[in-house]
Formats: C-alpha cells, structure tokens, sequence
C-alpha cells in the first residue's frame, strides 16, 4: 500500500480532545500532505457531522465505525482483553494488516504499545520496541530514546536502539550519518553500567551501521552534541520529565521575574515579539508525535493533551517515516549490526566475560 | 571538638581556582560565622601571603602545611595510594580525627569521596554514603540524592538515602518532618525497578522515620513536589546534569530571543533589574556544598569552578551540618530504620518474594 499514496489510520477516539482535534488535525495534514488519505476509526455518529463540516475532507476520509474506545486510565492489560473492538485496536491492525501504512493515536500511550506489539511483530533483528521522540536542544533537534518502553535493556536491545534512533534521525532529520551517544555518568571513578559498555563495545565494532560518538551525559542532551542519545526506558524517561520540569521551572521562573518592577513590565511588553519567538521555539506541539520504533509498523503517538496543530505534526512525523522508508532502512541497520555482531562474537564473548574495556 | 566553637579543615590547593579563592571564601565565612576558626591545609609559601593580605583572618586561621596536592585529573585509586601527604588527605584526616569538625574541598570529587571512605567510618546503619545537593524549585528548594556516589543501589541503600536526605532536609531547609519522594517512572503500564518498590514499602513501615510522600517523577523535582528527592546515583547524575543542561539550553534561548529585533533589545535594557533577579534566583553559587552523607564525619565538596562567594557558602553549609547536630539526627533515623525494618522483616521478606505489591 506504500508509494505515492500513503493511507493513514487514525485513531479517532484518542486523546484528551477527540474526536475534534483528530478530525481537525486531520483536516490540515490534508492540506500538507497531498495524495495522504485517512482511515478514521471511532463513534460514526459523533465523528460524521465533524468530518462533514470540513470541505474536502470527506473526499480523502473514510470513517471506520468503531463501537469501543480505549479509555485515559485503561490499564494496558485491560485493553487488549476487553477493547478489541476500539478505534485503537482496529486502527492498529489497518496498519498491521497492511490496510493502512501507518497509524496515529493520541490515546492511552500504555495501552497503544502493548495493541501494537500484539497486532504487529518486531522486525527482524528487533528484540524490543523503543518510544523515541525529538527534543529541542541548542543546535537544533536531538532525537533521545528509550524514553519508556522498556525499563530494564541489555546492551544487546541499547545497541538495537542506537540503531532505531539514528534511523529515525536520517528520516525525520535527514541527516545522512547521524552521531549516536549513550547516556551516561561522566565522572571517572564512576564506570557506568555493565550493560552500557557492552553496548558502546559493539557500536564501536568495524562496519557498526551507527556513528558511534560515545557516551554523553544529561547535559549533553541539551547541548546537542550527539544528533541521537541511548538509554534504557527507566533512565530516559526520567531524563524527558525532567527536562519537562526544568523548562517549565525556568519559564516561571522568568515570567516571575518580568513581574518584580514597572521597568520590567515595560520591558515585557516591548520584548513581546521576543516571547512570541521563544514559546515558537519550545512550542511542545512543533515536536509531537512519539514513535514506537522496532516494530513491524509505523506507529505515531500523538500527546493526549495537544491541539490540531500538534496532531497534524503527529501525522507529519508518520508520513516522513512511510515516505522516506524509515522501515526498510531499519531493516537494513539491524541486519548490519547482526552481522558485524556475530562476526565479531568471539572477540565481543572475550571482552564481556572480562568486564568489559571499551 | 564540637560545640560553641567550630573548627573546619579546608582543603586550600583543592579546585581551578586555589589557593585564592579558598583563602577568600573563608574570609567572608569568617565574618558571617563568628567563633568558626579554620585549619587550612595547603603550600605555605603560597598561603601564607594571601592570608596575610586579609586583615583579621590570621587570628582565626591555622596554615597546615601540605607538600602535595591532589590534581582535578587524579584516578581516585591514584589519589589513595599517592597522594597521602596532600591537602585534601591531610584536611580529610583531621576530621576524622577530631581536629576539626568538618571538612571543605573544591578539589577533585571521586578523589575527595575516596579519601573520606577510607579515613572516616560509615555511620552506624548507613552502608554507603550519598552525595545531596540542593536544587532551585516552582517552591523553593529541594534536596536530591544520590547525585552519583553510587551507581546500583540495592532497596535498603535506598531508604537509608531516603532518611540521610530528611536529616539533611532538617537541618539545612530548617523543615520539621521534610516530605521524601523516590525518583521513578509514572506511567501505570511502566512498573518501576523492584529495589525502588521494595524501599517504598519499608519507608512505609510504620514507624518509619521518613515522611514518605511515594514515588515521584523527573518533572516533580522542579515542581517541588517534595522536600527530598531519592534515585541510585545512576539516575540521579543524570537528572543532574539533565536539569543543568536544560537550564543552561532556556537560557541561550531567551538570549536569543532578546536579540531578535530592536524593540526586543529596548526591552531587555528595560527589564535589567529583572534579569538581576532572575539570575540571583538560579544562581548556583548560592546552592554551593554537595555533602557525602553517611559517612561517620562531614564532608562537603565545593563546586571546583566556583568564587570566593560560592565557596564561603560551601563553608556555610558545613557550619550549618555541624551546629544543627546533622550527625546525631542522622543516627538516629538510621536507628528507627533498623528498628521498623527489623521488626517487620518477616512481613518484608514475605513481600519481596512475592515481588512486592507498594
């Protein structure tokens, strides 16, 4: 179903704002991404009216009536027993079935993951799936992974997900040879995990399908320094939340500040093009759409909360990866990194059993 | 050596800026802590005249000669084995010893907790030690450990941090009963790592000696949610330099912004006694003094790049541990811990092999 025509499965009940935001959202990636048509899963009665206010949105749209949806606090456990017949179930298997190229939701992050791993398999080569997404950062964009799927990795799955990320940079980023980091500690009396060297031993391998920079620490994720950065689930979800509350500490933390004095509300008002610019430039929405990397499909999550134009970037993010082939270059770097793996297992055998000297 | 009169060893070749800044720290500590005398331990050729320079300090300060120094970029095993005749060695041991009370180094840290492990005990219940420092928050400030003493950390490591933060809490925020969270993941399909479970049910205990609030997120340290934030020093390190890195990035980016256009710059030279504000606000200087906790003696260690200013807060934070009897209150919350745990160890073992269910 890929080539010029990408099809899209949204889930049309997902999120704190469907189904609106999703029609809505719908409504412009249309605009953006011509030849893009859309298999919208969710309630016909309340999705129907909300399409057909939209001009020209019926004619690239189909509505898909679904009579369930996954709920905010289902746990994922619960909705893959007793949601089978949600919008997110059936939009996940269009795009597992190949009915779909690619699929959208902003609902339940839990519950999406495990449908998807359900409904779709891991690519070859792919042990575990990782949540990656772009953050800002002083050079531009940095893609950071795994930001909670998995919360204990091996270096066999950090590895893997060095891979998925600098793939995922090449698409979203175009960059041609991204620069990969691991995240770690920095001081050296402090080895970092065990698991942490193995991997960084097999990214360093001769013919490893990662430019492998090396480790990089919580300050670098901001700095940019690597165009990718590694960790376990549990270490990178705690690195994006508290890049969340920092960002949010210090964005009140100036406004506070531009309320001391007369001068400073002057000055506030005069900067206003200046705030504009800045909220631009951490504008979350311009960065939504987190990606479940590893599977044997595309799958896009929107943030629950977002608005329209978040949702399109969402859908933004799943058309990049269909268009540019984000699945066969997987494909492609795991099976390298396999290869030079075993060709070197030996060696890496040896290395591992010494405690590792990368 | 306690008592009206405080005595602290200061390591005077320690950090980029020694001996200067070190001398000059402890001459505004010297004004703001009366009755604290120093024993600097250093080059004496060096000092001596830089202490000269500063009326009224002389009176107050003893040089100790020390003919070596450890450097930023010593091995801590280095450190150890060769470095037994250098300021920091010599500083560390007259706290161990009884000379002084407390001891202050800018110089290299995996070196100075080397030192410290090897010259002083670990208090009586606490299995190893904790690097906290404190962090600007939407409430105030925070108290976050282990900053990356310790990578792995097992559950009785963690409620033993859990109560050497509420003590450091107590006697430097001056709370009565600090609420204490453990850094982990939120999301309800991600369940956090079986040591951060385990050490919430004994935190739980009753007559546990830790207001515990449970488990928060990366986001909740800026928030402020708790007065005390646990991790492994893994995760903590990373959090760290997470919040530094995106503190430093949001900087850069509203620099940027108020240098977009003219009415933006009229509006930053409107807004200076904001920005003044603003950095006084973030200022890291004055959150100076990481301490190692759990150790039987006090240690702090300044930032290596900071001034006199920073330092003399540094100081301050070793004046405040010693004169609020940090030690004592550390030993007993480690007894109440030993106390609960061991009283209700048939019920925790029942459930740690069940998996735990916190």
């Amino acid at each position: 179903m890929s080539g010029d025509k990408i099809v899209l499965a949204l889930d049309g009940m997902g999120g704190d704002h469907a189904p609106d935001v999703v029609v809505a959202g719908a409504d412009i990636a249309r605009e953006r991404y011509p030849g893009t048509t859309f298999l919208l899963f969710g309630d016909q009665a309340r999705l129907t009216p909300l399409v057909d206010k939209r001009k020209g949105l019926a004619s690239v749209l189909e509505i898909v009536p679904a009579e369930d949806a996954v709920l905010a606090d289902d746990k994922p456990s619960f909705a893959l027993r007793r949601r089978r017949k949600s919008s997110m179930w059936l939009a996940v298997e269009a795009a597992a079935q190949g009915r779909a190229d690619t699929v959208v939701s902003a609902g339940n992050t839990g519950a999406f993951l495990a449908i998807s791993m359900v409904a779709m398999r891991m690519l070859e080569g792919a042990h575990r799936p990782a949540l990656a997404s772009l953050l800002p950062t002083a050079r531009g964009e940095t893609v950071m992974l795994d930001l909670g799927a998995n919360l204990d990795c091996d270096a066999d799955n950090l590895a893997e997900f060095a891979v998925m990320g600098s793939v995922f940079a090449q698409v979203l980023l175009g960059l041609d040879r991204p620069k990969v980091g691991l995240l770690n500690v920095g001081s050296e009396e402090l080895k970092g995990h065990e698991e942490l060297r193995q991997a960084a031993a097999m990214l360093r391998l001769e013919g490893s399908p990662v430019d492998f920079h090396g480790f990089v620490e919580g300050n670098d994720i901001g700095a940019g320094t690597t165009d990718v950065v590694v960790a376990d689930g549990f270490t990178g979800n705690v690195a994006l939340k508290t890049i969340e509350g920092t960002a949010k500490l210090y964005t009140q933390f100036v406004r506070d500040a531009f309320r001391t004095s007369t001068f400073a509300k002057i000055g506030y008002l005069f900067a206003s093009g200046a705030w504009v610019k800045l909220s631009k430039r951490v504008d979350p929405r311009r960065r939504n759409g987190a990606v479940f990397l590893g599977l044997d499909g595309v799958c896009v999550k929107s943030h629950g909360g977002t608005d329209e134009l978040g949702f399109a970037y969402a859908i933004g993010v799943a058309v990049d990866l269909v268009r540019y082939e984000y699945k066969s270059k997987l494909i492609e770097g795991l099976g390298k990194l396999q290869q030079v793996r075993s060709a070197e297992a030996p060696a890496t055998s040896a290395l591992q059993a010494s405690g590792g000297a990368a």
